[in-house]
């Protein structure tokens, strides 16, 4: 049985102040609670409706759930029928291994952040590392928008200016989008190293610029009046040409 | 003096029945609002706060709305100040002239619709031809994330399906997006004709796929598990590639 106080706790994770506290965040839908139960990710509660269950029988370890408490539990308007409590991992040591390293500046969009995570798993970069003021990974939007990948991908958040600093100390490219670099489509080796995307309004920060050693500009065509691209699109578009 | 008539008329273009039966649209934020002014497009009200004026004088057609007025009218948690009423226009005969057209077969997300028209003014697409069941134009957040863009292109809604088969039968090359095609970064000439961007959850649809002439795949690189790119970062990898 569901407790009415297990309900209200659910429902108190759409806010990042319940998250933190508790240290809990929701996952709903099939595919994203099947991409779960195949992760590291400790789930502490499951959750479906009858009619999900009739459907997907194999959810057999979920607790049944009437509509209306999945409705209550739910953060979305159509809840999908199955939902997760899962426990926010303990963040370890940031060790980067891959060949090109994802680094956001400041992305404050959840749909943005969780795209972009989405999209670097798509072209075979599996680190992420976030500067500490970017949207939070446990956000329902940011969870949804990575489409299942923020299971299997590597996470951190830093000070992203010190990160950087470090890394090119040790001789590490940092490519860095912006309006000024040089052409993406002209670079000629296979870039190796960490690639750094700004916010959706101010670009990359002040203190992150220093640390930039290979300005990087996605040329636009023709006497087009856009002033820029969505963050999440530059990145995707820098990731799908450097790694190809 | 902005009556509370008014007011409730605005407030009521956030429902898209209501964009449709008075056939107005809001727009709202300093940017847009510039690139509104700068357009083709019928303004038939302009409303901004002292607050907003004292900063941005330039807007001095604006009628001036007390802020709380502006909290009634504005559609966003956090008003920028500057609201615009616009025409919807009417849609005219679909002349595509561009060696590039977009085409959406079933966009959902108002997000994506605008991001991808917005991508496509960055490459020098400026006509999209939109399936009728494509997410109005016209909701405020189609609006929001085109940031501008659709003041400048041509965006059409038609029948997919008809409108592509006559330009398969007139020869021209109808690029689709889809898992199984030629490899992206390996077509050699430069493309010209239709390129389809199917819905975020089924991709292109039955009746649209005999349509397509060239198949076309983004391809993903190593073991990556992850099934599909976002429908706003798919179309942007593939116009950045074919219009460079």
């Amino acid at each position: 049985m569901i407790t009415k106080a297990t309900i209200k706790q659910i429902a108190s994770l759409r806010q990042q102040k319940y998250r933190k506290e508790l240290g809990l965040f929701v996952v709903e839908g099939r595919k994203m609670t099947e991409e779960l139960l195949h992760s590291d990710f400790e789930t502490v509660g499951l959750y479906a409706t009858e009619a999900f269950l009739s459907e997907h029988p194999y959810f057999d370890k979920a607790e049944i759930a009437s509509e209306v408490q999945m409705e209550q539990m739910s953060g979305q308007d159509t809840p999908p029928g199955i939902l997760a409590v899962v426990k926010i991992p303990k963040q370890g040591e940031i060790i980067t291994q891959a060949h090109l390293v994802l680094a956001l500046d400041g992305i404050a969009n959840p749909g943005n952040m969780g795209t972009l995570i989405r999209t670097a798993e798509w072209f075979g970069i599996h680190d992420v590392v976030c500067s500490s003021d970017c949207v939070e990974l446990w956000n329902p939007k940011t969870v949804q928008a990575t489409m299942g990948s923020l299971f299997r991908m590597k996470v951190w958040k830093t000070e992203l200016p010190a990160f950087l600093q470090k890394a090119k100390n040790e001789g590490k490219a940092i490519y860095g989008a912006l309006l000024d670099g040089e052409n993406l489509f002209q670079i000629k080796e296979k870039p190796k190293g960490i690639l750094v995307i700004g916010s959706e309004s101010h670009g990359i920060r002040e203190d992150v610029l220093p640390c930039i050693t290979h300005p990087i500009t996605i040329p636009r065509v023709g006497d087009s009046a856009t002033e820029s691209l969505n963050a999440a699109v530059a990145g995707a578009i820098l990731m799908a040409e450097m790694t190809r």
